[in-house]
């Protein structure tokens, strides 16, 4: 009997499944398309950066101790014993009294280990200046290797890669870098009354919005979805496109389901799979209780309700985790941070299930406020007109006005 | 005189010129490849969704008033007068103490206005069940409309299109979808000590980390980046490196020259361009301050500082809300939320000028703690470390440890 596996599992035990499945393989990457993926290395600076003592300033370059004691009402005269060009070595020595203009970025000359501003400095010849300010040792220079030392463990395999990422990859002169391939996705719609976006629904009939949806939300996660069109409530048709999907993929997700006939059909679809097994088939989340998970081998098959606020609520939740998992992203590397906001009405909770309610934020006065979206659970409305969700924990019998909650954006 | 330019601009006034600038055309974009985009074009409701009145549940769909009276001890008696096919009109009308089986989304039969739920049944025969609890009109039922009734106004023009709005215009049988193209930005590295990420940087060179940088923040705003390569310290090759970027681009981005030759060089390059006009020279932030911002007619020129940290802050802070402005982002449609967090220590900052601090959030049991990364503006660590900015304002001398800040996450 199916009803046999309809033993309902909490969120956080079905998350944790997702560590049964291994990480997709590693591939090069080119600098340039770099921002965005998983990084599958350490890396760690085998250069020092900068490479050299380097000016912060426009100004001179001398030893601190010959401004000592200058001042606007004292000020000291130094020897301009010539300029540093950019992106070369200085070939002069700075002795006492003596100082070379240096503009930004400027690598300082042997015996230099300051900069005066040239706003503090009046030019009196060619060879002379005025100095108007002391400055410390190290005083507006960047010194070797003070950005970057050689042997500093810099990013670590799991880690997103965002423009500063990929900039400090640059700094250390890699072309390539290895990153986790994407996740492949594949996503089937079935139902006899889902028809194509190119379609006219009939009676009864609804276009597909799931594939669409889901596949959007496929990519945010970081996967790489693949559409296997619309299978109609047919047994054998969905085993057949589960199997191909499957073969394609690193992971598939079946989307409608909601009626019990078909989420046996479903089910019966990925037993058919080899290596096969149910590991989850119904999960204590409101919307989305009715989600299937499921293995073949090493791939995960998730069976997720039609109804799309409800599939999209299962997949933030459930489906996107494995996605980020088998796409190589680093337990302890997922910044991501909710927006605390009041509640700006009651809302009740039935307990023993986590209820995601969907939220508009609005910014009053006197705090920014979570205004619920009430609704049924297929209406498409409520998620465009929401910023994000607000998560009621299983043992709250709800949360009131004026409560302290985190809106987790999408 | 050069100097003449230099008159600093605050930050809100230089973002404020972006509105001179015209946004880019319109393209129509394939329904699976709209969601990221900005929408182009305002959409209204031209059908019904659902178009019929829907079950939400497993069941029988039946008059309400059937099952008035009904309870655990006092049972109902309904006939069952067949069951609907899903995606197709029932053609059996529902009188008093009929009913029909329905599955979740199917289309409920004329003359039925409820669905009860399966659990609240038992089957006595093959033609008659018993109903355990009553329902009320319009339960279990998505009435046709409400989600979505013809003429609604449901996405405006200048709004991004996230998964949800993807799955909207795919129940609307949007197969394309009017966006705006992304904005292309030229980008241009200088400086005679910059070398390109495939060299060696000698003494006094450094490799160019900008290009990279600057790139996938360009892309993470919404634009297409295009790499120009490295210019030498040379007005001349700057002012042909700038003609053909501007030639074709719609902005364009010159990094480097925080050294004052440097700045001339490039303003000499911007002044070059046809129907060109300094707009700002210097901007009250800190850091960024030598910013250059021009025109060469319809497209801005922008000059940022060398440093990297520099660079990103004026990007984040005045480039990109002119990328988004350029790709058609509607001033109403920015949704976008800071992180609130407790700074972890007092930070110091020149009154007349907006500093912006690198900030990583810190979790800890009483609060979020941004603590600061402090260090010099080149060392592109710091933003490796840093999950966001904290800004300071104008007026402010600074903040003090414990004051809540908001993040702006990068």
């Amino acid at each position: 009997m199916m009803k046999d596996f309809f033993k309902v599992e909490d969120i956080d035990a079905v998350c944790a499944l997702r560590t049964q499945f291994p990480v997709v393989e590693v591939e090069a990457a080119p600098l340039a398309s770099v921002a965005g993926r998983i990084l599958a290395e350490t890396v760690a600076a085998d250069l020092d950066i900068p490479g050299f003592a380097r000016s912060t300033m426009d100004g001179y370059a001398l030893q601190a101790a010959t401004t000592f004691g200058a001042s606007e009402s004292n000020p000291g005269y130094v020897a301009v014993v010539g300029s540093v060009a950019m992106g070369e070595r200085p070939e002069v020595r700075i002795g006492p009294g003596e100082a070379v203009r240096i503009a930004t970025g400027g690598m300082l000359p042997p015996g230099a280990d300051a900069v005066v501003m040239i706003e503090h400095t009046e030019t009196l010849d060619e060879a002379t200046i005025e100095v108007y300010k002391s400055v410390a040792p190290g005083q507006h220079v960047v010194a070797k290797g003070e950005d970057i030392a050689v042997g500093d463990k810099l990013l670590v395999r799991g880690q997103p890669v965002r423009p500063q990422e990929a900039g400090l990859l640059a700094a250390l002169g890699r072309e390539t870098v290895q990153v986790y391939r994407k996740p492949r996705i594949g996503i089937v719609s079935t139902g006899d009354e889902v028809v194509p976006v190119s379609a006219v629904p009939g009676p009864g009939q609804i276009r597909d919005v799931n594939s669409t949806t889901l596949a959007a939300m496929a990519r945010v996660a970081g996967g790489q979805p693949r559409d296997y069109g619309i299978i109609n409530d047919n047994a054998e048709q969905l085993k057949i496109a589960c199997a191909r999907a499957l073969g394609e993929n690193d992971m598939i997700l079946v989307s409608g389901g909601s009626s019990v006939g078909m989420r046996d059909f479903t089910i019966e679809a990925f037993k058919a799979q080899p290596a096969s097994e149910i590991m989850v088939h119904g999960v204590s989340i409101s919307p989305g209780k009715p989600t299937i998970l499921a293995r073949s081998g090493d791939k995960p098959m998730w069976g997720i309700p039609g109804h799309v606020t409800s599939a999209m609520v299962v997949f933030r939740v459930l489906v996107a985790p494995f996605i980020t998992h088998l796409g190589g992203l680093g337990e302890g590397s997922q910044r991501s941070f909710g927006i605390p906001a009041r509640l700006a009405r009651n809302l009740s909770s039935a307990q023993g299930r986590v209820d995601f309610v969907r939220v508009r934020l609005e910014e009053r006065t006197d705090a920014l406020y979570a205004e619920p979206l009430l609704g049924k659970s297929g209406l498409i409305n409520t998620m465009v007109k929401a910023d994000g969700l607000v998560r009621i924990a299983a043992d709250a019998e709800g949360l009131d006005k004026g409560d302290l909650v985190t809106v987790e954006l999408f």
